[in-house]
């Protein structure tokens, strides 16, 4: 449900997989384009799509019987989508959410939207989440992923929908691990792409992805995540493939802050969602209500503010009082 | 001791700490240039090295009366250089390796190989270890890392020393963490470098990254390291730096691999050390004598040893059996 590039890119991997597939579109005139040409022209132009792949603007349709709902919305209106669709989503379909952020607001995570909207039970609710760079999925290079639910049958099965040659999904029960990794390392590739666009080297593009993910981590732990979450797939991969990839549009985002330009100027350049330039503000909020220390973060809502220089981020993070690197502050 | 890349970068990073420095280099017409050029030009090439530097091819002269003796030979030569100085090593000076590798044959650390040959108590033994990648440090591109001792004060003693507006240098107490990554995330950039020659994307890159980090933290586990080490600067950190580099002699030897040439006809193009060459053998014993499944490792090595493609590992990453992500076995 959404055809985004990760959303398009993920439905043409479950047809892969021999897994019946529609995908929906919300404007009818892409889904008739999509349709007719195989091609998402607009998000992955030059991928094509393979034959078996049914393409809808209509919801209903779409979700019509559906054993399995993969919701590929930006994360600011998936409650708008879920409300719209209502009673059309199948009673005891599995819903699994591809999308990474946190709702402005109520400070929820996808699934929380999910279940506020929909009432369906935990059980029913799953994320798949890692180093998945929608444009390699579709042109079939190698990845691996997680998928997460509490309900081991259903990560299982969920499994077995997406897995292809080219895509390898390994399971977790940890479902909050993985989105709260998913939506925090957006506002650290954020961070690192300022390093980037200031001409900061590798080393130290490094040191920050290291303390930011200790920041996500730290999150985690706060929200009962496991630990090992943030080392895995959905933690360290999806935050490195973010964080190196020329594709993020987080850290271009954050490359073109660095380069000097207002937060309303890349807004101005760019067609596609930088999704921690929205969660950011509720990511710190986040923090906050559960005293976690997060100085990338916290930085990076800053610049987003417009209160914060890029160049002060990073200079606070390399000034800050020395210490040894294991204390961990609440 | 050792005017190598990094061993030159240190000497240049501790003399503009304020640390009055001596940088040995083994040969006597490279001392000679270093001193009077004021840059080591094989191996910083252009990278004007501080005036305070004192440089010298006479060891017993650089180790009189020296507080901290900082190593920075190759790993595989540290013991016969170590034998050779002798009681030129001041009783009493602290020794810290920069260097990262496994001895063949004794699978000794070099905190090890110190202690063997030297006979110092365990509290005088420091390793520095993190994402250094020796020119950005030499050019005084912002950097972090990690100063390691079992006695705080001489971690701290060595962060003093080393500490400067570009070079943030945190506290462990964890010695073996740090070796075990420093050795280990050479042979995981061997990986990763083989899948950059062979054209594999960010997201299969950051996987194996995933994957290569888990493997060293089970190893490290075995040897009673603290897993947080391997989430910080000196394992995670290291490792995406070493990774990502286009510097990285590791992750470059690797990437040759992987356009298919021999491990002898990439020998034959490099002057520098690629230290997971060496390591992996050593490394791949060491994880088979205490039970740890290590298949980035084993792969590495038997590409190293000829028997394995690079294609068949990356292949054999993706086609393990299907299973859950936080299942590690022993």
């Amino acid at each position: 449900m959404g055809a985004g590039s990760w959303g398009t890119a993920f439905a043409s991997l479950l047809t892969d997989a021999g897994t019946d597939t529609v995908l929906w579109a919300r404007d009818p005139g892409r889904a008739q384009e999509i349709a007719e040409n195989r091609v998402n022209a607009r998000y992955l132009p030059g991928v094509r799509l393979p034959d078996g792949l049914g393409v809808t603007s209509d919801a209903a349709q779409a979700l019509q019987d559906a054993d399995l709902v993969v919701l590929a919305t930006p994360a600011q209106t998936l409650r708008a989508n879920l409300v719209a669709w209502g009673d059309a989503v199948p009673r005891g379909a599995v819903l699994a959410s591809l999308v990474k952020g946190i709702e402005l607001g109520t400070l929820c995570f996808m699934t929380e939207v999910v279940r506020e909207v929909l009432d369906v039970p935990q059980q029913q609710l799953a994320v798949i989440s890692g180093p998945n760079l929608a444009r390699e999925i579709a042109e079939k290079h190698p990845a691996a992923s997680v998928v997460a639910a509490l309900d081991v049958d259903v990560a299982e099965a969920l499994q077995a929908a997406c897995r292809t040659p080219y895509f390898r999904p390994y399971t977790s029960p940890d479902v909050v691990g993985c989105e709260v990794a998913g939506a925090l390392k957006n506002i650290v590739a954020l961070a690192v792409g300022m390093g980037d666009g200031m001409g900061y080297g590798d080393n130290g593009k490094a040191a920050l992805m290291t303390r930011g993910l200790a920041e996500m981590s730290r999150v985690g732990a706060a929200l009962d995540a496991d630990p090992l979450t943030f080392a895995g797939l959905a933690g360290l991969g999806d935050l490195v493939a973010t964080c190196i990839s020329p594709l993020s549009r987080n850290r271009t985002f954050g490359e073109r802050l660095g380069r000097g330009e207002t937060v309303a100027e890349v807004l101005a350049h760019t067609s596609q969602t930088a999704e921690g330039v929205k969660s950011c503000l509720s990511a710190l909020e986040l923090a906050r209500k559960y005293n976690v220390d997060v100085p990338v973060i916290e930085g990076v809502a800053g610049v987003v503010a417009g209160h914060v220089h890029p160049t002060d981020l990073v200079h606070s993070m390399m000034s800050r009082e020395m210490r040894s690197e294991l204390d961990h502050p609440a």
